[in-house]
């Protein structure tokens, strides 16, 4: 991908909104950051606007106190870049784009992105936008100090899985070293990204580890989160994040589920598979969607209604292939 | 570090055993195997001996069915190469290795290790000694090939935790990239390394976590293994490996701690810390050792007592800073 046509950008215009997604990752979070700073060093106005809150966890980041969510009437400039965002929708402006800028730039690497900027620079060969801010800064010759360095390896740490997923690359290895020159110490972002835990989610596990089932010969494994749990243990709705991997990671399983009680008498069904089984199948049947190994829906009806269904369902999955 | 010495070493000699400690790990197994697989494309006879067995989790690396214990009166060699041990003890061949061998070979990176070795190539600034045969395999201009690539990127992800330990370095990460390159899949070694996990393993976890006490205005973290819940669920001693730590991850904890009952009245104890305590100090009151964030003892006498022990000298520590 070519990033020197941003060159032009930037003798053009002036003043730049950033921004993300909604419930903003570390990839979201450090590509914006990032960038903000980057155009700053340049002499630009940027303004980095999410119109969510930064998750605590991401607290760490250099300079996210200036991020914050979108003021009708105040907030405007001649560009918007969007990043890391697959659709203008997910961004939550509530408006349309061109209401607030002349130009929107759509920079991203999700493979569904709708093309919806003036200018999409859209390529699902990199591993984060991240991994495009730092070429992109590469291509306008502005140098990665340690601030942008840090949030750069946020960015590809937080989509890699710390380099556990099938989108590491040679290059954002290579990125990583360079930004590990730059004086970023891999073990404190680690620490921030993957390890800090609250005492709340680790009750909340031990909780759901109790209703751990595994069954159909150990290929099918499911957990169960009630409302009850959330309460007792006081553990927050993205503590929940990861722990189906408990019931995926265990060896012979192919489908993993977790079921999490909600409010209103419906049940949130979440679905990973390892090898074959194509889940996406399963969570369309019950009106949702996703990936062919990790997807989800949300269904009406108590707790063992709701199980009996799904699990029905996969159990013929597993013994006939998909019909 | 200049590994070109090692050349002479292959002008000279023509056989060698490659071998490492007991409770193999990704370096020691890794390491071994990318060795030996280079020493025999060199056109040597090569021995890979471990005086163990090869862990379960680590059986997918190429060639690894051709790792054996030592057999008395059987295995010669001219060279021993000692790789990723501290010390000869740890490599149990139980007698002196010039029984064995006219010259030992000692490559590793640990501070700690005793220079037992009529070569030593020892340097700690190493992520792991898979790094350190990459080294040595340019320096003998001999070509990685994808089997060798597999051992070392296992190697050092092994010894960096997936690139979220301090050890992480940009060397690491270049030749991390450079195995990619040749072919390996980040996603499917990780997978063998750090994912798959038995069903009685996830059983034990949830049993440990439900004696998670934290204490100390949330500082001192500590779990408990009993021998009934081995017994119960049937988990494996190595199960236990990186339970310590769900309590040293959760904010605030400074001071984690996993206490594993032994057979004869004997209680294990592990120690970590995350930021400013010193662990080793403490285990060395208890007659053990080890690292300033990483350390253990064994100390006699019923759980409850060695409970009480461990904890009143921490919690001493920790209002004292240590005397
Ligand atoms: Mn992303
Ligand atoms: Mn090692």
């Amino acid at each position: 991908m070519d990033f020197s046509m941003f060159k032009n950008l930037l003798t053009k215009y002036d003043s730049f909104i950033i921004t993300s997604h909604v419930k903003p990752d570390g990839d979201a979070l450090g590509s914006v950051l990032a960038l903000t700073m980057a155009l700053k060093k340049y002499g630009k106005k940027v303004l980095p606007i999410i119109n969510d809150e930064v998750p605590k966890k991401y607290r760490f980041l250099p300079r996210c106190g200036d991020v914050r969510p979108f003021i009708p009437e105040v907030d405007k400039a001649e560009v918007m870049i969007c990043l890391d965002s697959g659709d203008p929708e997910r961004l939550e402006f509530k408006r349309d784009l061109r209401d607030i800028c002349q130009l929107v730039v759509n920079i991203d690497h999700h493979r569904t992105n709708s093309m919806y900027g003036d200018m999409n620079l859209v390529d699902d060969s990199y591993s984060s936008v991240g991994e495009m801010v730092y070429f992109l800064l590469k291509a306008l010759d502005i140098s990665i100090d340690y601030d942008i360095a840090v949030c750069l390896y946020t960015s590809i740490i937080t989509d890699t899985g710390s380099v556990k997923y099938s989108n590491t690359t040679p290059s954002c290895l290579r990125i990583l070293a360079e930004l590990v020159e730059l004086g970023v110490k891999p073990e404190v972002i680690s620490r921030e990204v993957f390890e800090k835990k609250s005492l709340e989610s680790v009750m909340l596990l031990k909780e759901v580890l109790g209703t751990l089932r595994v069954c159909e010969d150990g290929k099918l494994a499911y957990m169960t989160v009630t409302k009850n749990m959330m309460k007792t243990t006081g553990a927050k709705e993205e503590d929940i994040d990861g722990f189906i991997n408990y019931a995926r990671e265990i060896e012979g399983v192919e489908v993993a589920i977790i079921f999490k009680e909600q409010e209103n008498l419906k049940v949130k069904v979440g679905l990973r598979a390892n090898e074959w089984v194509d889940v996406s199948k399963i969570a369309e049947e019950f009106g949702g969607g996703g990936h062919a190994r990790a997807a989800g829906c949300t269904i009406e009806g108590p707790m063992h209604k709701v199980q009996e269904l799904v699990l029905a369902s996969i159990k013929k999955y597993l013994k006939e292939g998909f019909r």
